[in-house]
């Protein structure tokens, strides 16, 4: 996990002793365990990360209180992931082998509904109250009309405003939530909050879209995924909206994408098309752009160390190469 | 629903005003309202009904305080069922299309995932508090670990403390569940909210013996599903376990349930078998004994007419021939 590396070691230490709590969460029943160990490990933690960094605005807030609501996070997280691999029949996640392709999609299922049921009996145990519960049951619906709003238009090119809600609801909430419980958490006032939240959702745009920069500019040794693996399953994101918008091979292009099966040699083709317009800058610029967004509107804090926490995580959102 | 012509007006009105009330909640998406209608109509509202008549142990309990979570009990319920659909790759419930059927594997996960946060969020909003949250989680939780263990040990014989381990996550815990919060949200004490928990837990055993002894002696006009069901699907239930034990063609029965594959021809083979047995009246007896067991656990409440409702409740469950 190179980024954390920059990051301070006190939040290694808290991200260590989340993988502990991760671990003892989950063991209702042997076979559970088994499976969903390797699932909960290897991400990049960075939901959890946001919720620690903005709940530790506030001084008095002791990691013990915070590592239920971060492991519900993570559970949530890996959770829709479970159920996205089933969507797309995908067999390798961080490195392993999905839950799918484990077990089937009939186990898949229901180990993501675990995982679900389990983040929602953590936040319950440990007395949040009714807010947050509130928050990631509306978090958890939103990812999923998002997900459906997805899989009904694959193979088809959206507008920039349709590509925007979209990964707004797959993505930009879920971050803009972790900031947002991490200030109710802390107990910041409204204004903070608000501010914590419109944060969030900037450094998701953005993470996402340099998500979908990755799937056709990144490089595979880092990233270990494939190149044009959205374009595969019928997912049309910025860089190929872009493309359509200024190549000179734009039909062409349209072609392959909506053509309902994009086979090997189509990803090549479409990438060099891609490669030959703007669309990676494009790309790039946009998500710039919501960072400084998301700078601009992070408020100072009582703890000066927060913004500075948040600032980095702004640039690695950005910086990554995987 | 003919058992509710038996129960008093009262609860007609409340499980219309339910129908109303669930109508309204899944209006967050157009193609979701348009998804999930269909399966939310047509079902027994047995968990509602429990629901409703143990928090009316109290008089002072509101129908506008209890739809909420009436209705985040039913959406679990569907949800639950839209999951097993994609399971046992059903292509009808209820009479119509399961989600599966009509939108694939994908959608119908993303629908089960939608509804059960969608009764999450109905729950936090209505303010029921920790207890009832970390309620429904334990119960979706338990859910999960009922199906998986189903799943995991398809075309196997479980013995009989096996089958009750099982049909108590799968079926008793919800009954259970839905008697358990209406007390919690009828504020009763202790005492009783326990009685009628296991009063919950005893109708719940004996809805799910009945259920299996439907598969193999049901009518098939009346019940809307073939016969052997569970058979097909690999799932060994108390009809079988005790042809097992006593029928003189055992070992033969036993090659059938186990082979991994069961054949049209081979479930009327086993039906024929099974029914040569004293199976039916083993599974119908042992019903009877739960039901007798619940009844007997049923406290003496403030409003009398609610252990009258919940006598009546027992009776159908054991009597239904749907």
């Amino acid at each position: 996990m190179n980024f954390l590396s920059e990051l301070d070691a006190e939040i290694c230490n808290e991200l260590q002793q989340l993988n502990n709590f991760i671990e003892q969460a989950i063991k209702d029943d042997q076979f559970i365990t088994e499976a969903c160990l390797p699932l909960l490990n290897g991400g990049k933690r960075l939901r959890p990360l946001l919720f620690f960094t903005c709940a530790k605005s506030n001084n008095n807030c002791s990691l013990e209180r915070l590592l239920p609501l971060a492991t519900a996070i993570e559970l949530i997280h890996t959770a829709s992931l479970v159920h996205d691999d089933i969507l797309d029949q995908s067999s390798v996640r961080r490195g392993i082998s999905t839950a799918n392709a484990s077990y089937g999609a009939q186990i898949a299922v229901l180990i993501g509904d675990y995982l679900f049921a389990k983040a929602f009996q953590l936040v319950a145990e440990n007395n949040y109250g009714d807010e947050v519960s509130l928050t990631l049951s509306r978090l958890v619906k939103n990812l999923c009309i998002g997900e459906i709003t997805q899989d009904r238009s694959l193979f088809q090119v959206p507008t920039i405003t349709e590509y925007y809600k979209k990964i707004r609801l797959k993505t930009a909430e879920f971050l803009s939530t972790c900031c947002r419980l991490g200030g109710i958490v802390a107990g910041l006032d409204r204004r903070e909050i608000e501010a914590l939240t419109i944060y969030g959702t900037d450094l998701g745009l953005a993470f996402q879209i340099v998500d979908d920069w990755l799937d056709f500019f990144g490089d595979v040794d880092i990233t270990g995924k494939a190149l044009g693996g959205d374009l595969k399953s019928g997912v049309v994101t910025l860089p190929v909206i872009r493309a359509l918008d200024v190549s000179i091979q734009s039909a062409f292009l349209f072609e392959i994408v909506t053509s309902g099966f994009v086979s090997d040699l189509d990803v090549i083709t479409a990438i060099d098309i891609i490669r030959e317009t703007d669309a990676a800058n494009y790309c790039k610029t946009r998500a710039f752009a919501h960072i400084d967004s998301a700078r601009i509107n992070l408020p100072d804090m009582q703890n000066t160390s927060t913004k500075i926490s948040l600032e980095k995580i702004a640039d690695f959102v950005v910086d990554r190469s995987w």
